[in-house]
């Protein structure tokens, strides 16, 4: 595989410490060519399934060749494995905690190797700050044409994410809200093709919350100023919106937090 | 024109979903030289004004050939309009909802047209995300050297955007504070122009809210510490500001918001 | 010395308004091949010893001829001078108020020069932003390949930064935290060699506000969740940390702000 010098970047170190940054700068340092993309660094501390699924999301929009570095990495320092992996022609570099579990559903890896090689590493480790002293650098030099099997053996089982999937029980398709993006939208985990296989025509009653909603639209401006809808976004997933509004400032949830949320779909 | 590679990204997006990373996936998709500038994703959420004020702004510091993509679209899929401009050997591109209108109106654009080519969109066009699948492949091809003129037929009368413009009644100026920045400094649509052809000389009395200031400061630091001071700033505006404190919380209104406050300039 | 074309912009300037955008073209109007990294631009507003640690902290995993620009700058426009200072093969510029004193103090320059020669600023400087006016170019110009040594003659005095330095006082090493990071560690300003000096073990006792902690661990993880620890970090720092958890929620002190918190280590 031909690289393309293109890194993504995709933590949960914010914007403002110097973390990305030094990133960064040991990139450069090894391949001062590198074009480096940030993806977000703004992932819910911890969250290994959101940055599973912004990565899943995000990824076969990029270039042939382009190197994926994904550091969401609760167990920084302890037993857990480093992973590499190559994927419909892009690489992926992060810690083997399931990050890249829904790209490998998707679409089977064609290596999957564990990172061991230390001469990819900058030569000082720390136990606290692999994005920098690891995964930076081996994305680099892997970006200078380093062929990634020569990083370590295989890794036969990554780990699995496990992540909520809709199921239809009876008549109802069940879903959830998995994340609130920035416009107040609410993304759930129902994908166009689940809806496709379950209803016959696009015109289900959708509820979540107190939100009942009688069809799919195309568009927000479809609906007045205000009103709720559903739409399939531009990840084909199916999304709660309200036109010209937060749809996460109207929904009334009975309790607890709008992630997770139950969301029902009747033909 | 001769382009430079130069893409300056505007949007409403946020910097948390990887929304913005899509775009830039695809422009290096087709690209693979582009070379991208964040301008800002943090316009208020469908903020035509705000992030028209942005570009007109900044747009000027960039080199010859830059391309500039502004998506912030509250009705992307809706029959709104997408237009392509050429103004000052720069290109911009965006939803035709007066984004582009305070720069049509320093610049005359030598070339104005409705982007309907749908060659130069992704194959896939989705209803609510034209930042990804339309905007960003468009401002790919035209750093590559495709002429704009490729893009569409001419588009005669672009949409204006209405904003608020100072006004002189009898012996007084009046303005009103359009914006608060990051310093919490009051920025006012009075510009260094307006002021120069009210004012005989430069010490004016202005008044805003609790604020009354009887000169205009060359420097921050000129007032004491804690001290409300006027200023013209780097962006040539009346700009209100607080030395080494934010303006934003020590300015007293009577009702409503900050934006939208009234500024009266006497002699 | 022979640059690199990279740059890194350090400031307190946001992500929101277009101010970053507007160096960044004026970078690239004057060196189109520049290679631009942000380092940060949430630095707390006016905090010139947060951008020197930020600085201090990074600077070294960036790439021989690296330029770094650093603009936290509450005294813009007074006559505070302009810094060049050329150390351990990179360069740094910014406003002479202490910004890089922990760099000086860790790497004697070997140039240092007062930023004078205007004809490598932009033809109008305005009095509120050098940033964009005198930084950005005087970069762009360095990188280049302009001599920082035609930029200004000498300056013998660069301005000091005071900032808190741990003490030994009989049997305890007094230090403070200087900062909450972005996962709410705590940060300290006692770092790994202030320890091997006092220490004959790395087994003290750790207090700080309601934490008692006995021990240096290694990662995170060796606690339990919800546990408080402290860990040399990955800048070489001692920190104190809640595995999986946020440090700053769950320490509590008797008044005022985390930051300054005394930190009291014993053997």
């Amino acid at each position: 595989m031909k690289g393309t010098n293109i890194i993504t970047l995709l933590t949960d170190f914010g914007i403002t410490d110097p973390y990305v940054g030094m990133m960064k700068g040991v990139i450069l340092s090894i391949n001062p060519d590198a074009r480096i993309v940030d993806l977000s660094h703004n992932v819910e501390t911890g969250s290994v399934s959101q940055a599973a699924a912004f990565l899943r999301e995000a990824y076969h929009y990029f270039p042939t060749g382009t190197i994926h570095v994904a550091v969401v990495d609760p167990g920084v320092g302890s037993e857990r494995k480093l992973i590499g992996m190559e994927s419909e022609d892009q690489i992926f570099i992060g810690p083997d905690n399931g990050i890249f579990w829904p790209i490998i559903e998707v679409c089977k890896p064609t290596e999957v190797r564990q990172l061991v090689e230390e001469k990819y590493f900058l030569p000082h480790v720390t136990s606290t700050f692999h994005g920098r002293d690891i995964f930076a650098p081996i994305a680099a030099h892997l970006s200078t044409g380093v062929d990634l099997k020569k990083m370590g053996p295989r890794l036969n089982n990554p780990v699995r994410l496990s992540y909520p999937v809709p199921k239809v029980i009876r008549d109802i398709l069940y879903g959830q809200i998995i994340r609130v993006d920035h416009f107040g939208n609410l993304i759930t985990n129902i994908y166009r093709t689940d809806l496709e296989r379950f209803l016959k025509s696009m015109k289900p009653t959708i509820q979540a919350g107190n939100f009942t909603i009688n069809q799919i639209s195309r568009t927000y401006s479809e609906m007045e100023e205000g009103e709720p809808l559903a739409i399939i976004n531009s990840s084909d997933q199916l999304e709660l919106a309200v036109n010209l509004g937060r749809a996460s400032q109207y929904i009334k949830i009975t309790s607890g937090e709008i992630i997770g949320t139950q969301v029902r779909v009747r033909k």
